[in-house]
This record gives structure tokens, C-alpha cells and sequence, in this order.
């Protein structure tokens, strides 16, 4: 594909992006919506995809990255460091959002990465690094059931087995690609080597009260919980609601109980675990439900633990429906292993976040149990977070809420995060470090 | 409106109506639906009633009926008696569907109707009261939520708050109303007096095991149990998938524990009480459900002690709530009675019976736990029922089977009944009875 290189007179005009415009950016991305009445849903190679790949690459160019989008509809920016051609730290989050979703679960860490690349564009440090901004088209796998689409092409992960996965409206993912104008045949293109990378660092929202309850406004990451997820449907037969108990083999009944069940189990292993999505069939207020199909999730910082609460919940099910004469299958729609963020990128974002709130203590470490880009990158390079205080907690919601001052102190952390990182390279090392890596992988 | 008459020719020139042509014509009601691959679904004013009504009237006319659709859409039809202008005998059921239903519940009541006003059409005889048939459209209610619209609006009791229902597509019963042609203004016209009718007659599958267990084809109802439908909301709180437990307000998980409180206190209560339908939001697999919105159907034959297991299910469904941090709404949908069929028409399917399987040995008497629009009826005119035994006593379900020797003794002991009430009244007596009953009410 062809780069779009910023305007040669840009760097000097404007100001800085600020906090405030970060927020009213966020604002400005949740009006791309598939839902009414100011309510937020954007799927991954949907219109409002199209629009906001758009918007955020205007954006990028303006902060004076050259620009393109990839081969999986991942809206990509590049600046150069000391010379052409070096490997990338790469900086992102996404764009994509669950149904009823709020502002700033994704694009916050992208605008403050765009934003971190404006500061280094404008200052005219040459890094010894090219900076990297990547706004992902798919990490919560709304549309078509599989999560990190976009950040799994990019990490060379892409499996094409997903290429039939379909969405409720049996569109399938490769008609998908070809409707959102890609080519399923070059998604290969879209992804990078670790020769390409010296690392990705990702600025979110925690999704969590640990921040707001500590009174802080910043965190490091220590690691991102391993999830994995079902698709588990219960068949029993649907029958007149006037039947009689002997004769049900009530699928719901069935679920209910499952349901309860995944939420004992995962509450005693310390784990997450959610049934966020569930359809009943036939689904008529007169006719016992003769199949339900829902989803679980779930997550936790020990692989080996999940494993086994999932083994035991499994057993369960099977348990419950043998009982009631039904029947219960269940599929693996998305596995990822916990990924830990490496020591060096923790330092970093430390040692960020310890320069833009000018306090030398430690900021608190953090696991997090919500999924993200970086877990798929995980598996090409080494990765990095910093966690921004959201207030209560909430996410996944309208009421998902960040200040300014946080958001000013997030984008302060982040660039001197990239700045530290850049004080432990020498632009020469890394091109003969990273040409030995290539010539050995 | 104006009602089409049977061409005066057809009563001599064709053969009568089989229990065979009653299946087959069952399989041709059942190819007009909304759903693909041979699912029938067909909902009160849609295209698919407008054409089964348009079906059915022709088969009335055919039969020698003099016919009309009435203001609520309901396909009628008229055999007039001993002189025109007596009260009427109502043989009737349904022509709309629940989803993926079967191809006998309603349509082979409507069917056998026909096949006895035929019957008694080409018998020449002089009936000492007229015989109507009627199909209603809406028993099920499975697109506005309310049931039995269709037979409500002939038996008076028509409630104009329905008129702002609307269907999962917003359709207000209203517009519907106006789209199939109708007009609500003239709501009333569908309505009948008890100086109108002398009874009213329904065969229906029994839509449950106790005939096929039983070995007997036949049997009378004694009365349809009272059913209550309620809307139930729970509302927590949407959230990230990855939230920590004491944070989580999962609507799904208290819906869970409610439904299988539901099944205890019914089961315990020997009522039949069933969640047949069930929406999640915002329903994704990494976001807590924030609400769940479920049915309640629930049904026995005392309505006191169905009115107290609601009572101890409102109660337990709160208990559960609170502890959850869950609020919990509840509407009523839906209520009827209990529903007793009246004594003398009992004996008159008793007595059609008997003739048809020439067995003197009295039918088996059954409790309907399904609802009926002989319920809606009742508030009208005196109720009876025949129930024809399906196989399985499988009901709403594409695997509803009733046999054509079945459907043969059916037709035999539909009209034996009718011609027992015939041998009960004389039209003079009718007509002053039935003059003295319309001057004091």
C-alpha cells in the first residue's frame, strides 16, 4: 500500500494536542456509531469503522506520521527516527467497541499515542527508534465472535480458518474483508516481524476500581489474564409452556442452572468468569425453550488454574443436563495465554508515569483481568502498559468515565516512557542488533 | 361488511370433505409462513394470516357457508338454520402460529368446523339454530404478547390500552390494524352478543400425553386452566467481562437463580410455569448483562393457588435481588380464569363421542393446561371442547402428528355433537328464549 506523508508545513502551525482535545476526540469518535440515541457500537469492517480509520488517520498525519491502513483494516502511522528504515516501537490500542459501549476503552490509548508521536514530531529529537502509532480494527471480537483480529494479523497470528466465521447476519469474515474493500489473500501483508519492532506500548483504561479506590491515577501493568472463551449450547425440546413436569426437558431451566454453576466455580478458582451473551429458541413467552446457546469468558491470571475451572465446569454442566434429559456441547471460540509485560517496558512506563506525577515512589502494579491488543502482540515483540484510572471502574458502559487532569498526566507518562526507552538505545546498536536477529529467524 | 355467498351449485357437485383433505389442507395452511426451510410461524395480521384467511374463506364458501372476515380479522363463515336470523352455534380456533410450530395446533380445529358445516350443509337439514365458524388470528399472541386478540374482540371484551402493543418492530397493534386493512375505529363491530349464540364448540389436539398414554383417540374437556403471562425485568449493571466479583451487578446470573426459583415453587405448587422467552443486554460475550428481560407463563387449574405461587415468586424473585444489588420489575401481560366448559356441552362432545368411536363407556375428561379461545369465549356464551389426541403429546414444535383414523373419528363425533344440541332445541323456543335473554340484558 501506499503512505500518505504529512503536509511539509504542519510541525511548526498548531499547538499541542492537550488533554481536553484527547477527550473531545473520544467524543468525536463515539458519534461514529451503529446505534441510536447516542449509544456507542462499532464493529470490526463496519461503515463505522471505515469512518473512524479515517478520521484517526487525518489525525495521524496531522501530528506528522505518514499514514496508511493494512491489509487488516488496521489504520497505521509511521515516524521516522534518527534515519529511514529503523525498527519501531510501536504504540496502540483500537478503535472497535462493544455494544452500549463508552468512550474510551481503545481510543483513548490511541489518541494519547498520537498525541506522544505529535510531541516527538514537534520537538525534532531524532529517536533512535522510528515511532509506530497502530489503531486496531478488531480487539473485542463483537462481530464475528473472535477477539484481536486486527492485532493477531498484525502479530502474524491470523488463522485462516477464521476467514468462515460469520456474524449474526451471516456475512462471513472474508466477504467482510472484501465489502470493507481488503483482500483476504495479501492479510499476510499486515503482518510484522520482530525484526520490524523493538517493543508496543499500549495506554488504556483500567476496567477496573483498583486506581480509583488507591486514590491514583496511573498504574503499570504486570500482566494481562488469560482468557479463554465458549460457545456452549444446551438442547433439551420445545414444547407447549401447559406441559407437564415430567415430561420438560426445559433447555433454560438447564442453562440457568449452568450458569450458576460457572458462577460458583469461577468465584471459589478467584477467576472471572461471565455469560454475557445468551439466546433462548424458539424464544416465544408460551413455548418451553427447546436450545440456548451462551457465551462464557473466562479469565484469570494462572492459565493452569482457568484450565482446571473449566474442566471442573464442563463436568458440571454435563452433570446438570444428563439430569434433566438434555444434551450440552461446547466449542473454544478464543483461547490466549496470560501475557507479562517485560521488565524493561514496566521500567519504562514506571519510570514515565513516576516523571509525570513528580512522585518517586513506586506506582502500583497491576494485573489486568480485561483483555487487549497487547496480549496478541505478545507473541511478536515485547509489550508495555500503562493503566489510566477510570472512575468506579466502569467500562464496557456509557457511564465509562476519565478525567482531563489524569488524561493530561497519561499523556506526560507515555511520552516519557518513549523518552526513557529511547535513552537505552543507540540508533547504531539497534540497527546491527535487530540485522543479526533478522538473519538468524 | 357484506358477506360472500356460497355459489348455489356447489352443494351437490363435489365430494365431502376427509379426515385425508383435513391433513392436507393442514400441510397447505402451513406453507404460508414467515420462516424458511418449512418452519411455519404465522402472527396475527401479517401477509401469512391475510392469506390462510383468504384460504379458509374460500374453503368456507366451498363448503356452503356464507362468509366474512370481521373487524378484527377473524375469517367467518355463516350456515344459516331453520329460517335466517337465529342465534348461532360457534364451532371455531385459530389460524396463527407460535414460531417453528407445528401444523394442527388451531388450523385442524378451524378445519374439522368447516368439514361439519359441510356436513350439515349438504345433509339438507334444517338445524334449529344457525352454525358459524370462525378462525381467529390471534390466540397465541406471540407478536403483540397478548393473547387470544382475536377471539377477545368477538366476545366483547376488547381493551382499547392494547392499541399502543407493539411488536418487536415497533408496530403499534394500531398501525397494524391499518396495515392489514382494518379499521380500529370499528373495533366493536367484532363483537357479539350472548342473544347471538347459543355455545360455542372447539376441537383442538390436546397438546399434551394423556390420550396417546392412554391409548384413546377422544376426549372432552373439562375445564382450560387459568394462565397469568408477566414480563419480568431484572437490572443490574453492564460492565467489563473481566470486573472482580464483589463489583458485579450481573443481571444474567439473578435472572438465573429466579427462573429455577420459578421451576421449584410451580413445580411445588403442581402449576405449570414456564420462561420461554429471554433477552440479554447488551448481550455480548465480554460485557456483564446489565438487563435481562424474561416471561412468565403460569397456569393451573385453581386460580388461587396460582395467584399465590405468583405471589411467592414476587416475593422470592425480590429476596433474590436484593442480595444480588439487582432491582427487579414486574408487569402482568396476560390473565384469564380458569375456564369451565359447561355441563350440557360436555355432554354434547360426550355424547358425539360415543357415537363416533361406538363405544358407550364414557371419554376420558381432560384439564387443558394450554389456553384456548374457548377462554375468551367463556365470557361470552357457553364453552365445550374436544380433544384429539396428538402423538407424544408434543405441541408447538414441527413434530406435531395427529393420525388421519384419528382425525376421522374427530369429524364423526364433531358432528354427532352438533346434531345432539339439535335434538336438544326447537327454533321457536329458541327464538323467544333467546328474544326474553336480549330484552333484560
Amino acid at each position: 500500500m501506499t503512505a500518505l506523508v504529512p503536509p511539509a508545513s504542519s510541525a511548526a502551525s498548531a499547538r499541542l494536542i492537550t488533554a481536553a482535545d484527547i477527550l473531545d476526540r473520544c467524543d468525536e469518535l463515539g458519534r461514529h456509531s451503529s446505534l441510536p440515541n447516542g449509544l456507542i457500537k462499532r464493529v470490526y469492517l463496519s461503515p463505522e469503522h471505515a469512518a473512524v480509520n479515517a478520521i484517526a488517520g487525518e489525525w495521524m498525519l496531522a501530528a506528522g506520521l505518514a499514514t496508511w491502513q493494512d491489509a487488516a483494516g488496521n489504520q497505521c502511522g509511521r515516524l521516522d527516527g534518527a534515519r529511514p528504515g529503523l525498527p519501531a516501537l510501536l504504540l496502540g490500542s483500537h478503535l472497535d467497541t462493544v455494544p452500549a459501549a463508552g468512550r474510551y476503552d481503545g481510543s483513548l490509548g490511541v489518541l494519547l499515542a498520537i498525541a506522544v508521536a505529535e510531541r516527538v514530531a514537534r520537538s525534532g529529537r531524532a529517536l533512535p527508534f522510528a515511532l509506530e502509532v497502530v489503531a486496531f480494527g478488531d480487539e473485542e471480537g463483537i462481530r464475528f465472535g473472535t477477539t484481536l483480529l486486527g492485532s493477531r494479523a498484525l502479530a502474524g497470528t491470523w488463522q485462516n480458518i477464521w476467514w468462515g466465521l460469520e456474524d449474526q447476519n451471516g456475512v462471513s469474515l472474508d466477504a467482510a474483508y472484501r465489502a470493507f474493500g481488503l483482500d483476504p489473500a495479501v492479510i499476510g501483508d499486515a503482518a510484522r516481524t520482530p525484526a520490524d519492532l523493538i517493543g508496543y506500548l499500549e495506554a488504556h483504561i483500567e476496567q477496573g476500581p483498583v486506581l480509583d479506590d488507591a486514590g491514583i491515577a496511573l498504574g503499570v501493568v504486570s500482566s494481562i489474564a488469560g482468557a479463554r472463551r465458549f460457545s456452549i449450547v444446551i438442547e433439551g425440546a420445545a414444547a407447549h409452556s401447559g406441559t407437564q413436569w415430567a415430561l420438560r426437558r426445559d433447555a433454560l431451566a438447564g442453562a440457568s442452572e449452568v450458569i450458576l454453576a460457572i458462577e460458583r466455580i469461577a468465584r471459589e478458582a478467584n477467576l472471572s468468569g461471565t455469560v454475557g451473551h445468551l439466546a433462548v429458541f424458539p424464544d416465544a413467552v408460551n413455548v418451553i425453550a427447546g436450545r440456548v446457546e451462551f457465551s462464557l469468558d473466562l479469565r484469570g491470571e494462572s492459565d493452569a488454574q482457568r484450565d482446571r475451572a473449566w474442566a471442573l465446569i464442563e463436568q458440571t454442566a454435563e452433570q446438570i443436563c444428563d439430569r434433566r434429559a438434555l444434551t450440552v456441547t461446547s466449542v473454544q471460540t478464543h483461547g490466549a495465554p496470560a501475557a507479562h509485560c517485560s521488565p524493561h517496558l514496566r521500567v519504562a512506563v514506571a519510570t514515565g508515569i513516576r516523571l509525570a506525577v513528580a512522585d518517586d515512589s513506586a506506582p502500583p502494579s497491576l494485573l489486568s483481568m480485561a483483555g487487549h491488543d497487547a496480549m496478541a502482540i505478545a507473541a511478536l515483540t515485547d509489550i508495555g502498559m500503562l493503566f489510566v484510572r477510570c472512575r468506579d471502574g466502569v467500562s464496557h458502559h456509557p457511564d465509562e468515565s476519565v478525567t482531563e487532569a489524569d488524561v493530561a498526566l497519561a499523556l506526560d507518562a507515555f511520552e516519557a516512557a518513549v523518552l526513557h526507552l529511547a535513552d537505552q538505545y543507540d540508533a547504531d546498536e539497534l540497527d546491527s542488533e535487530f540485522d543479526a536477529r533478522a538473519a538468524t529467524t
